[in-house]
């Protein structure tokens, strides 16, 4: 048990609301310390149901959520037993050739398409392990008093009400979090929610015959085409999930087979034997398009009694796979906070709330831009040569220049502090670059002064 | 009765949600249409009640306001009968003295300030006079389905539910609408919600002792201190609204009389008199300051059947004393789609959600800096540089040449467009700047070789 500094360790009854991701690793987090917990989860519990359509299937692991993991005991577990590594970017051109980028070229890090379900189910097995956590699933919270701790919950099964209270409350239940919603009902407080006119849709490469991968698998393949983009992730069972991201007309606009199919000749052609024609067409109109969010908001907390975190408090576009990773930083941190400040909530809630929040606006800044990076960028001549010029210098001087993507998904360096380093480096290269063009023109003009006037 | 193009009129049955100014107007609008109106407002009839602390007794009426009054008939009785004309912003030193910026010294066009319970009774006094307008007060919105045309409203004073059914659904209920909150349950629904540091709080300085104004009536006064400012507008019975604009934790801070009384010797030291000492300190702590949200959202509507209009779909803060014009001209322009689509619901809803927002956007964040013009810029040298330059160009070139505040105060030009016009001036400046200084420099160089080179 931690933090007897004083010897009046007071054992904190706290509530997470949420048994995903970020909840399931917090009620770890608290549980190591010695906290009662409570986890309360609207859905089944994971480990009894088949995955949920409308959520991503797999993951992209990287530092951030590696490091939250380890505190808790068990990155080794998903690093080496279910992680598959993925190196770099295996761009998929139009007439199905590919070429590599890769993530580190200097020292090899990767980052690891991991199953949400698993690690999910694994996070909530640990917590098994410690007889302080006590999980409820089917509780739907429908009725709050934040400032007094007090939750109702009402059971999806019998409908039977249940209230609870609770010294601290954590809302880790996403992006359409319900402890929010009550945080919202506060004065002063900033929200902002925004939709980008793309969505997904998933779609599936399975196996081969021999059971094996169609593609190369520690890569995170990617078909960028400008105004949209495909990726796929591969799975332990040696299937792709794949999901196709576009402007929701163009959706609309794909309602036949005979579209959908044409549309996939044109754009991924080399994706169609992968996929499987009639499996293309089947999974494309079995579902349809989910709308892709964004949710910045301020303050995360309620006085000392409440905290919202993981998306519920930041949720962020896909596109720089820092959605899980940056709610495991959530918990890090705030594991840091109870430690610093020997768990006294106040104190805790207050410096969470004041100083994340422009960490994950700037990873929600990031993840947008990143976007137009992997559907267009990744493809030009000037993206490509500025991703060898930082590898070069990254590799000269490796602790001086840390590239944008490298800072971000293998450092645990604050994302805004990522986003000034980068803002340095344009103004370096820059300085360099008039710094060179001056020097060429001065030479440039010596020969030429040599040649015509000096020999006059 | 407008629009029987095609001798089909159909007389639309319409709910206003909100009997504040917006939701009155629109009454009013549609009442002269033809429709059939209900206007449920959650408040008592204002034109019984006292005026409510904590929403700004008086406004500035500006052209697009007027705009929309002279549609119903009601331009002319404000003007003439109770707005009191502001030609320009009178500003107090800290050493008592004052000067004058005028808003147009070419055309001599004001501002006018109104009681907002005058303006707000006069559009229900009005809407009496239509038999196809009926009113319902007391009755606050506590469930809906929009889709379906379908609200539930409750009485506040019997508790009795009332439930009614709409072709359309108008919100006009304010910052905090309950319509935009149904809304927002839909999916692709951009919200931003944004609370400034700075709150506010209305003092008053009460008519002289011959029951006249204690100071110049015919401005909008300003008491500029760089990070907060104090402002005035008159009032008909000669007393003025004194609104000082503080982060709160200033106000926090003006904890006691004497504390409050030495910020004022300090910063406001000519208002005190003005005030009195003890009403000063009676007003101050009667009450508390008030927070200042400015809201952006994106869509207006919900199909052919709700829309949000005003304050409820794009909220302000008060530095460009464009609120409640802008939520006029909403008005204005839904009246100008009902001429234009002969009352065809999905047509007028969709083209005032995809057109309007981009204004409302350009107004929130023009009012935005204009707080910093208010209480800092204004004091400089620059501004009132540029200011002068301005006007001088203005009135050499009326039609080319219209500075920022007089587009959006004095003409109807969309708010993106009074941008656009003045980033086109600034791009002009600039060069004329660099022409000039190139000019000069030449010149300067010329009379330097002249001097000593072509006399040696």
């Amino acid at each position: 048990m931690a933090n007897l500094e004083n010897g009046t360790f007071k054992k904190l009854d706290v509530v997470v609301v949420g048994g995903g991701l970020v909840g399931s690793l917090e009620a770890l987090f608290l549980a190591k310390r010695g906290h009662r917990v409570r986890l309360y989860e609207y859905r089944e519990d994971i480990r009894n149901t088949p995955q949920a359509r409308g959520r991503s299937i797999n993951l992209a692991l990287s530092i951030r959520g590696r490091t939250a993991l380890r505190e808790v005991g068990l990155e080794d577990h998903m690093i080496n037993n279910h992680g598959i590594p993925m190196k770099g970017r295996n761009i998929h051109r139009i007439d199905g050739s590919t070429y590599i980028i890769p993530y580190d070229s200097r020292t090899k890090q990767c980052i690891y398409s991991v199953g949400r379900n698993y690690l999910n189910g694994l996070l909530l097995q640990e917590s098994e392990k410690y007889e302080n956590v006590e999980r409820f699933f089917n509780h739907k919270l429908i009725a709050s008093n934040l400032r007094k701790g007090f939750l109702s919950f009402q059971k999806t099964d019998t409908k039977e009400i249940v209230e609870v209270n609770a010294d601290l409350i954590i809302g880790a239940d996403g992006a359409f979090s319900a402890v929010r919603k009550e945080i919202m009902k506060q004065p002063l407080f900033d929200y902002n929610q925004k939709y980008i006119e793309h969505g997904y849709l998933e779609l599936c490469i399975p196996p081969d015959s021999n059971g094996g991968f169609q593609m190369p698998p520690n890569y995170l393949h990617i078909w960028p085409r400008g105004e949209f983009m495909m990726i796929a992730l591969p799975n332990q069972d040696c299937s792709w999930t794949v999901t196709l991201f576009m402007p929701f007309t163009h959706f609309k606009s794909l309602d036949s087979e005979d579209k959908l199919l044409k549309f996939f000749e044109k754009y991924f052609p080399d994706s169609i034997p992968l996929i499987g024609k009639q499996k293309l067409i089947a999974d494309y109109f079995a579902g349809s398009a989910s709308p892709l969010i964004a949710i910045k908001c301020r303050p995360y907390n309620v006085e000392d009694k409440a905290l919202i975190i993981g998306d519920a408090a930041h949720a962020v576009v896909p596109f720089y796979g820092q959605g899980m990773n940056a709610g495991f930083e959530d918990c890090t941190i705030l594991n840091q906070l109870f430690q610093k400040h020997h768990d006294d909530l106040a104190k805790i809630l207050k410096e969470f709330s004041d100083t994340r929040w422009e960490d994950t606006f700037a990873i929600s800044d990031l993840a947008m831009y990143n976007y137009i990076e992997m559907r267009d960028l990744v493809t030009r001549p000037s993206y490509l040569l500025r991703k060898a010029i930082d590898d070069v210098i990254f590799w000269l001087m490796p602790k001086v220049w840390i590239p944008l993507y490298n800072s971000v998904t293998f450092s645990t360096i604050p994302y805004t502090q990522c986003i000034k380093n980068r803002q340095w480096q344009d103004k370096v290269l820059n300085r360099s670059l008039l710094f060179l063009g001056t020097v060429t023109s001065a030479v440039g003009a010596f020969y030429v002064y040599k040649k015509f006037v000096g020999l006059s």
